[in-house]
């Protein structure tokens, strides 16, 4: 007998991007800083006062809180601390979402969203990019008319790292029915000349959500920690109610408080990161690979034609030590994605390419 | 306008216990352990590669699965590691009751389960347990007729401390036609020479879920580690599915390790706490309060009558330093339950209540 939902037994859930436990592999398969995370993370470590964690962290993790608040210069009442992104998202979906509601997204997205929409027994509603990722003039409208009662972006986007600017949002957000979460979880990497800031979106309109991560720009993917920015009436919900009491171990809050406090550090990643992305985008391009202009610490890279296929490109860097992302969907089955590692994996993985297109780059 | 469904507006969330943030208050009201973690925690978080925080944790915990597969002589594929035991019982609500289902509880019980079930919009079915906190033999029968498809029970039952045998528990889960979710929370505190182990069920039967937590037994409630012991079939879909892809973190994970190991060190905090749980039922019986046999790491005592009233008298120990827990609930209304501390907390836990109730024992 089979004791789980319908609705669960039918669905698959998500799949993460391969973590090998080796660490020979070169791993631009999963969007991670190639740099370690601050200094500042260590010392805190090791002052930690381990007896403590007898006790229960605190619930809402406000020392984080009132760090991020005071930086974006909102209120801790527009804060929500994460156990990682992942969390974030789940607690909109819970909270936002009746089940049988609709969903909305784009064709592409992050590929979990579908999956938290599935569980949440919510129908999705699609959203057709444009050619070059962009989101179409209607896009507002076409939720509207579906009913979608919470919509999802990523920005910059996934999987190309094309980023939609703040005004747009706003006028999105303005005409949108429901909620408008948008997952900067990339947001670190977005080029500083380009002012790009969504947080003035929070301070004027009651229906976005912005979500961030430790994950990415910090370098904590192994530690759990993201954090919603949005009006206190859309984060007092999952604060209080939709949560779990201690989502946050008292561990990753205080180490997530270091890492913060470093932004120089942090900075420097982010600006190391964006030199990477533009040598790498060029050298696939000399090899004939089409890459989009991003804003993320990825690119996505069509692979030529007339090359193998994507997935066998794919399958030929593993077997060279080299992981990449690929997805089996219709509009990303010629692409990879390749997340930007330091310069020497980034050497790496462009001979890995050359040997695997059976090209003469020497070793 | 409002945003979050209206199920969520107007329910109330959980409360959790306070947790002060300075040192002095002595914190009997969540059910702590009163003693650090094992120095091997401390250890393995000196040996930790902070550089690995980069990276995504491995995604399932594989490492503390296997040891606590070991221990319990089952495969890994019946365990589940999660964010603390809430995660675990988050995720049995997600993936077992359907929007409309009933979920079947006790009166009284974790006041936690009922949020849940509220948050999932599931319907609460409540058997009254009798008088002296234990199950009516009817408890599977009532749950069937009102269709429950998951039961959660504590066991050692809180608030009350009262132990039900597996031989009691094996005879509910055949009868019953959903999952049963025995919450193990305080499951190490119970005596050794009853030689009570609820890990037989899960080797017989494919409806028993097992919850246990590192925050009590292994004094690590700062860290949010918890495991579920079931049936393959009923970890998969929590497992791949319904669980957030990196729910534990990577420190998290390696001290969970190391605490699990050091069972010598854990095993004498509970034999310390099961010491002080007896003395502490002693001196309170003494001061005229009911207190019925504990076999957790709290106690339930009825404040005697005449006396000030439960919440009153709760009151007057947080004023005097002393935090127990007070449950405004019908059958708890003239009752609190009481951590058991170590012998100086619980020493000044006494002296507090003799103050309290204006007796003549010396400071």
């Amino acid at each position: 007998m089979s004791y789980e939902r319908q609705r669960i037994h039918r669905m698959r859930g998500y799949t993460a991007g391969e973590q090998p436990l080796d660490a020979t592999t070169i791993k631009l398969n999963t969007n991670e800083n190639p740099y370690p995370p601050s200094p500042r993370v260590a010392e805190a470590l090791a002052r930690f006062d381990v007896a403590s964690l007898r006790r229960y962290p605190q619930p809402t993790a406000d020392a984080l809180r009132d760090r991020i608040a005071a930086r974006l210069q909102l209120a801790r009442e527009q804060i929500l601390i994460t156990n990682g992104g992942d969390e974030g998202l789940r607690l909109a979906f819970t909270t936002f979402l009746e089940p049988g509601d609709a969903f909305g997204t784009t064709d592409v997205t992050y590929s979990l969203y579908p999956v938290l929409s599935e569980i949440q027994g919510c129908s999705v509603a699609i959203v057709q990019l444009d050619s070059d990722w962009k989101l179409p003039r209607d896009f507002a409208a076409q939720l509207n008319a579906r009913r979608a009662r919470l919509c999802c972006l990523v920005n910059p986007h996934a999987p190309t790292g094309a980023l939609t600017a703040p005004d747009q949002l706003a006028a999105i957000a303005r005409e949108l029915d429901g909620v408008l979460l948008v997952d900067e979880a990339y947001v670190d990497f977005v080029d500083p000349r380009l002012r790009h800031d969504a947080v003035t979106l929070v301070r004027e309109l009651d229906n976005v959500l912005l979500l961030r991560t430790f994950s990415k720009g910090y370098s904590l993917a192994g530690l759990r920690v993201g954090f919603a920015v949005g009006h206190p009436e859309l984060i007092a919900p999952m604060l209080g109610k939709t949560r779990d009491s201690y989502n946050v171990d008292a561990l990753s809050q205080a180490l997530a408080c270091a890492a913060f406090d470093d932004l120089p550090y942090a900075s420097d990643t982010w600006a190391k990161v964006r030199t990477e992305r533009e040598r790498l985008s060029e050298a696939l391009r000399t090899r004939a690979f089409d890459v989009p202009p991003s804003q993320s610490n990825f690119v996505l890279a069509t692979v030529p034609r007339g090359a193998v296929d994507a997935a066998e490109l794919a399958a030929r860097l593993k077997r060279d030590g080299v992981l990449v992302r690929y997805f089996a969907e219709p509009r990303l089955a010629d692409k990879l994605r390749i997340t930007v590692g330091d310069p020497e994996q980034n050497a790496r993985l462009i001979n890995a390419i050359d040997r695997a297109l059976g090209c003469s780059t020497a070793r």
